[in-house]
């Protein structure tokens, strides 16, 4: 199985906030974001992979400055590491101020998906190559993810999470 | 402000799973149940300050066995607990197959509220009261979590959340 | 086929009314409350009889005060009684006004489902049993409504409908 | 106020069964057949009185054969007859079967509307004038139809319902 | 194969402006219109074959006047001229605002869909009759509309496109 | 107004076909690929002029070979050309197979949109400057078809569209 550059799992998707996805303040709906990114997230890692992929996680996202009817959201997303049959994508959320086109960052998101046969089941998925500075920062940070939800899911102790547990030393 | 107990922040909804709801193998997909996740949680944060909520935060989020095409999904929700302007909910997903009506629990997400005025600024809201056992632990690992978010966030330092280190001694 | 208590065919949803929801004047359409209704009432007789429901008919609905973007609508669905291949359920809706908090009952609603095989014929369904009061009072009037309903339909002659005639009196 | 022909209020809509509005067996849910028909019943009403209209009631729904996925349903309605601030519509339902292109009725359903002003208020509407036949059996039914509303409403005594109480004698 | 006239491929479908339907200042968004273009054509080709149709192309679109919230817009529809497989619908958009009732004439949009079997392959049409003088002038024009096409897409030369070089002398 | 680089205007959108998207074949429907395009369209003529816009015409667009469920949209769009208060965008759209990843360019589509003001009347925009080889071709071929669109308006005579003219030479 030939190994797979972060650059190639790149995906986007951009929306214009309609009146449906708002709140009565006609702020864009948190569920409705998570809906996107899971959207976005699953092209990137079906790009690694080519095979059918479901959600497995998904990491804490925080919201910041709403986001406004009208607005244009853009998510970008790339798979930060694969690991046997699952795949870690880290995404950035854009906004364009509909009315001045300012654009800001607004925060960032981290989904995992497991790649599927036509049961369900899980399959393998190639490895994944991070050539750039950034890339490399993230591919290194999945693996810290990892460990951490592993001992918050009960199957690590985190006495042996050696990376993670410098951070409370 | 009146303290509220943690039963009256109680908010349920139920969803048949609809063909749009589900990927090509026919099950639902993440993003939508994430969707639903968070209009239940703000109506359960709604109900504890009877405020406009929005959402600030979704903490992780693990997805289990395949939910399938017309099986019913439930989510229940209730305030865990309150700090200043936000509101910590925890709920918890069931699923019924829609042959055999078997029901499970398919897993949990904790998503956070802020309470805001019309211009969207968090405002205050009242204190949670716990009553049962489960509530009352619930109450507890709230904190523990914030203390996590606030470290994850470099707004604060590991080694002052007490709780929270001793996982790693 | 064991009978089924109503207790246990309870269901109900809660919904924030969204602006595609709404008409110009900001207010839920019928119609939407109208397919709100269904979701619930055939989850509600699933829960019954655990096979496939579809909507056999729909009994007179009345719309009160209306309900305003923004607002909670919960749904709440008892199957009333059985007979041979369908199940009656009544419904209440309830409304909590999105800025007070304030919550009414808006009214009732009473739906027919017919429980079918994966060919779309009708199949036998277990009996209701009512225990409550009002689960009893429910169950009497279902036998007057059918008998109304076989009359409208021309599949009873009025004289013979005892219970009903005595309204007429 | 000028009076209304009947033929004016004419207003039909056409839908082909797509995915989402079907049950697991593939069939048009009966929710969203409701749904439809309100907002066609809605268009009749708004050219009876070219004001806003809101929906004040439905009646008896009886559903038929099932309709399927990718079938073309055609909803024609008229209002049938109007009352100071409220209009009556009776609506006619074709199906067309997309493989054979054969049509068939399928059903008929009722619905009340009420005009009102921008601040929701019942305001007056034109007298209606049935022309052909059917319109002139439909006009005299909607008399009956209310009379048999307010009764189940409490709000008329059976005994003073002269057209309705013949049919129990 | 039966030659069909005009007049029975005839299709409407009429549409209330919903928020979600609407751009920031609160006009119908062109993409929408041409989405529901796009189903009351497929009727209209549906209704003159009887086959299951695709869209092959759409000509030209120009908007006018913008289509406000709560606006009634109806579509109607007609095939012009089959070609062996294909069917060209020529399509009037009206607008009824919804406050004054006044009707207008918005614009026209051509369509053209092919009849495919199951695997989606091409299948042949019947003729279709024109009979009025509006329809025997769409049927003409359907001709040197193809021609341009043909033009365009390369797969006829300019020169023997007898009607429409006319144009240019 | 400072000019504008083609480079700058560039939007783009990803799209899985889901079940509602689709015809009985299993296909996705013209009409909503036309309603997509509109979106990124608008958005692409957005970053051009930052300004609200409103589809002022939609130029032909023909479909290929069938997008299925399931598969990957992509649509990729820049403004052409500025016409006073118009812009035109080019769109292309690519579609991946869903099992086997394949990409292939699925066609081109041309919208033209216009800037306006809080009232929705036109308003000036910037210039475009196209840069690559490209850009350049669709510069020039953006007169041409604006040229055919006046004719067949009505707006302007074909004798004097000089570079159109040629065609029939």
């Amino acid at each position: 199985m030939k190994a797979v550059t972060a650059g190639s799992t790149y995906a986007s998707a951009t929306h214009i906030v309609l009146p449906n996805n708002t709140n009565t303040l006609g702020n864009l709906m948190g569920g409705q974001l998570l809906n996107w990114l899971d959207v976005v997230g699953a092209i990137s890692a079906h790009r690694h992979c080519r095979r059918v992929v479901v959600t497995a996680s998904v990491g804490k996202v925080a919201f910041q400055k709403a986001i406004r009817l009208g607005d244009i959201v853009t998510i970008e997303a790339k798979v930060s590491r694969a690991f046997t049959s699952s795949m870690e994508v880290v995404m950035d959320v854009w906004v364009e101020d509909h009315v001045t086109g300012e654009k800001r960052r607004h925060n960032e998101a981290i989904y995992t998906f497991v790649a599927v046969d036509q049961l369900g089941r899980p399959i393998e998925v190639p490895e994944l190559i991070p050539e750039s500075e950034d890339e490399k920062k993230k591919y290194k940070g999945a693996l810290r993810r990892r460990q951490l939800n592993l001992i918050m899911a009960g199957k690590m102790d985190a006495k042996d999470a050696g990376e993670l547990k410098s951070l409370f030393e």
